[in-house]
This record gives C-alpha cells, sequence and structure tokens, in this order.
C-alpha cells in the first residue's frame, strides 16, 4: 500500500507522534484530516502542525463524542489512533476521564469505522504500561497483562476494542505497545507525557531538574522512529490484527539519563528523590521491551540513538521553548 | 465477620443473583439497601423481592450516575455489586451501553467508596467469560484472558478495577468469576440473561426451545449456591484483593441439560439448530471451570444438583409465570 492520494485521519494529531506521523504522511502526499480536542491537560500543542497547517484539514474536536467522529471516517483508507490521555496519576485522580477518552472514545471510534468503512485500516497507539511491574526482562508480547494504574486498565480495554473488531468483523487493526516517547514536540510543562519533557524544561531553564529514584532501567524511542513504526504497520498487511511492541536495544537507568541530558547541554544538575508517595505506588520499576516481533514482521528498529535524539530535542526547545511554557 | 446489624449495599439487588442474597442477608438481620436501575433489558424483577420487600430500603437509581452512589455508600460495611450488563449478543450491538455498566460504572462506585468509606469490603460479579474459548479445561484463574465480545472486555476492566483498587489503596476488594447461573428470579423473556431461561418459558408454554448447537460442555450453578459464595467471600479476610472461579464438577452438553428439562417437565421438546451467525462468531465452544481456589480457601463447593436446580426453577416458572413475561 501506498500513501500517496490516500485518504487518512489522524487522532490526536497534534500531539509527539501524531504530528511526526502527519508531516510524514504529508510528505507522502496523502490527503491528511487530523482531529484533536486540543485539551490543555494532553499532548496537543498547535506549532506542532505549524508548518504544515496549510496542508491538512485540522478538526478541533472530540472523539470522546460519536457525532465527532461519524462524519469523518466516511471515505477514510487508514486511521492513526493517537488520541489519548497518557497522564498516570491524573487517571488516578481522574479515572472516569481517563477512561473516557482512552477506552470509550476507542469504542466509539471503531463502531463509526465498522458502521461506515470497515475495510479502512486503523492502527492504535498502546502502551508497554499495560505488562505493569516486569516479570522477566525485556518484555515481549507474551509476557502477562496487569496493570498497575487506571490508566493502564483502560488502555488495555483500548488494545482489547481493537483486537475484538479485527477477530470478529474482520476489521484491520493493529496494536502499538509504545515505550517512552521523546522529541520535538513533546509535552514539557509538566510530567504528564513524559518526565523527559519536565526536565528538559528546567535543564534549558537553568533549573536543578528533579529524577525520581534514579536507578530504574528504562528504554526510548525517539518520536521520528515511532513514526517509523506506525507508518511500518500501516503499509504492511501483515500487521492487521498483531500486537508489537516498540523498545530500544539501549537500556539506560533515570540517573544515566539526567546526566547525559547535562552532558549535551554543556552545563545543568539534577537531585536525586525519593518518590512521592502517590507516585510510588504505581511504579513499574525496570522496564524495557523486546521489540523482535516488529522487527521480524516489518523490519522495523530504532535508527537514532538515544544521545542524537536528546540532542536534537535540546536543540528544539532551545529555539522554541515559548511556544511549549 | 457477621453481618448481623451490619449496613449492606446491593447493586443490581433485584435481579437473580442480587436478591437471592439479599434474601439470605433479610435471614441474617442485616440492614440491607438495594439500588437497582431497573433497567428492562436486564435481570431485575420486582417480584424477586416481593416476599422481604418491607424489610429493605430499594432505591431505583443507575450506578451509571456518580449523584445516584456518592450518598448511599457511607457507612456501608459491605457492597456485593452485581449491577451488570449480561447480554453478549447486545455488548456487540450497543457496546457503549455494556460500557457504560459493566466497566465505567465500576469506576464510579469504587471512587465513591474510595472517597467516603475506604473500609467497606465489596465483591464484584464478573464471568468466565472474561477467558475467551479454553485453551484447556477446566479452566483455572490461571487460563490467559482472551475475551471474545465486547462483554467480556468491559467485564474484564469491571475487575481489573476491584483489583487495582485492592493493589492500590487497600480496599478489601474481591472479584468472583461466574459460570452459567440459573434458579427462581432469572429473566425468562428471551436469553439476555442465560439461555436456559428462554428455555424454560418455550418448554412450561407448551412449545418446542431451541438449543444452538447442543454438543458444547458447560456447567451450571444454581443461584443459592452461587449467594452462598457471595456470602463465603464476604464474611472471610481470606478473599481480600483475590480473584476466584465458580463452577460445578457437573459437566453436561447443552443437548444433555435439554434433555433433562424435558423430563423433569414430564413432556415438551426441542429441536438442535445451527448458530445464527452473529452468535456464532462470538461462542466460546466448550468451557467449564475450575472452582478449587475458592473451595480450598473459603471452603465453597456447589451443594445443588443440576437436576434438582432446574426442577425448583421448573416449579417456580409453572407458579409465577405470569411475573416474568
Amino acid at each position: 500500500m501506498d500513501v500517496a492520494g490516500k485518504r487518512v485521519l489522524v487522532t490526536g494529531g497534534a500531539g509527539l507522534i501524531g504530528s511526526a506521523i502527519v508531516k510524514r504522511l504529508i510528505e507522502m502526499n496523502a490527503d491528511v484530516t487530523v482531529i484533536d480536542a486540543m485539551l490543555p491537560q494532553c499532548g496537543a500543542n498547535r506549532r506542532n502542525l505549524l508548518d504544515i497547517a496549510d496542508r491538512i484539514r485540522l478538526i478541533a474536536s472530540d472523539v470522546r463524542h460519536p457525532a465527532s467522529v461519524d462524519g469523518l471516517v466516511d471515505g477514510i483508507d487508514l486511521v492513526f489512533n493517537l488520541a489519548g490521555q497518557s497522564s498516570h496519576l491524573d487517571s488516578m485522580t481522574d479515572p472516569l476521564t481517563d477512561l473516557d477518552i482512552n477506552s470509550r472514545a476507542q469504542v466509539v471510534i471503531l463502531e463509526a469505522l465498522r458502521h461506515a468503512n470497515p475495510r479502512a485500516k486503523i492502527l492504535f497507539a498502546s502502551t508497554r504500561q499495560v505488562y505493569g511491574r516486569p516479570m522477566y526482562l525485556p518484555v515481549d508480547e507474551a509476557h502477562p497483562v496487569h496493570p498497575v494504574d487506571v490508566n493502564g486498565i483502560n488502555k488495555l480495554s483500548g488494545e482489547w476494542f481493537h483486537r475484538l473488531y479485527h477477530e470478529v468483523y474482520g476489521m484491520r487493526t493493529c496494536v502499538l505497545r509504545l515505550t517512552n516517547t521523546y522529541g520535538p514536540g513533546m509535552r514539557i510543562m509538566d510530567a504528564r507525557q513524559t518526565f523527559l519533557g519536565v526536565w528538559i524544561r528546567h535543564l534549558l531553564g537553568g533549573e536543578a531538574f528533579e529524577v525520581w529514584g534514579g536507578a530504574q532501567l528504562r528504554d526510548f524511542n525517539y518520536v521520528e522512529d515511532v513514526a517509523d513504526a506506525f507508518l511500518a504497520a500501516a503499509l504492511s498487511d501483515r500487521a492487521d490484527g498483531r500486537i508489537f511492541n516498540l523498545g530500544s536495544p539501549e537500556v539506560v537507568s533515570l540517573r544515566q539519563v539526567g546526566e547525559m541530558l547535562v552532558e549535551l547541554n554543556g552545563s545543568g544538575r539534577f537531585e536525586i528523590r525519593e518518590f512521592p508517595d502517590e507516585r510510588r505506588r504505581i511504579d513499574i520499576g525496570d522496564c524495557y521491551c523486546n521489540f523482535g516481533a516488529i522487527g521480524t514482521t516489518l523490519g522495523w528498529r530504532p535508527q537514532v540513538l538515544l544521545r542524537d535524539g536528546l540532542q536534537r530535542t535540546l536543540d528544539y526547545y532551545r529555539r522554541n521553548m515559548e511556544h511549549y511554557t
């Protein structure tokens, strides 16, 4: 499948990953519609789409409402389904909002497709958070799921709905379980999307950033690598009905990431802090993923080293800080 | 724990299992509040509570709405959480209603408890449907979950929320995964609650009933045995944070159950039919459950033989048919 001329819908398309995919689609001459509710607590930022604003249809509407979705799926060939609430802490303090976005809205989207356009392909952005505290490392797709927060439960439901609509209706759905994704376009106001955002904001602002714990091992994917994975899954029939982990061969402790950021910035410092209680009880400890299945099936593997990705991210926010704070 | 004098809330308390538990609680001198939305497509029937109507507080309200729940949990010692949508087919045609009742309302209830009354105990009625098509038999609690319909996904979410609130907040939650439950008080208008209901209505009405497939092996629990299981879980600390299967050592094919009903009734007939397409694609084939864990932990096992339970059920509906059709 070639996306040139194809009609593509990107939910959450003003966010970090959504906007990276949108830019790639525009380069490939796709006909792109973005739907994004621009919720203040989520990842959307109009700056992310600035360069291509006149080449897309941007609809500021909310996938939680069937009326917002029903009219958009007709004639669509491909859906990148990235609208989500990603804050683990917010999911514990406001579980119904997390449920409505990450679980209920997925039914709204899948039902709209099933009724109007069951041959469209749809890719769902899930999270390795569904595994909970790993029983073994690296975590592969056969690892039991055991969500440790409301967000993990609702993302898991969102996954199940995509799987079910493949299994029962033969719809072309695919789920990617993302690890920590970072890069230009991410939320830096706070840690709602990734803790790296707030670290970078403080670092560039000349303040110390806080590293909670520090010993936890994690892997990270640069946003362009994640966009590549979504496009590879979109373009291959072999992804239909599948669930794939993303991940990275570079496994590092949070302390090491902090040190790398300070080094790349040329100055700065961080403080190691004990976990706040409400964060500690939903923390998953060490977690990194086996991404062999998507490698074997679709030929994907991350291309951007952590050091290079962090450098590009620092460079971006040095120039664009004002648009993200 | 003794329930005498304790304040107990039963959601879905006008349904088959809820009402059986309510009657038991009244015998044990508990102070019982029932909340039931009396939805026409669900299992509630006022007849189920007729004998004890003046000894309970019956609130016809809907657990989907926080305002309906928030005022009820204060001072409650124990919650039997049975409000649910049980039709697998309805969950496919109206997935959002199923989600709102089986998943979203569970968050409403748990959040109300967490804020007002985190020391209350709560028991959640889940289903062996979360296992999907069994990989081995009998299915134990370690069997992987793989829901094959929207109802299974939402019940699984409901379970996860109860587990999570135990793991994160230390709340006293317990999940029972029920197999086919039947008995006096069940819905017989249609197959929305159990296919046995509509079989019995046709049999007693002198019409042939339809058995879809017929070779599938299943187990069945009489409603009084299920009420026993809930009470055992309510009264023991050892149930806190646990998930238990119910089940029966009597494993029978649907054809055998049909033959048993005809024999017990003294007359009647059934027809074996091919599965309708929309039912076939969500069928799970043979399924019966290992109930060893609840036996070991709480001493529960079913007491009522299928033959005896079906006889009592036929007797009940011979006398009470008019109130259920």
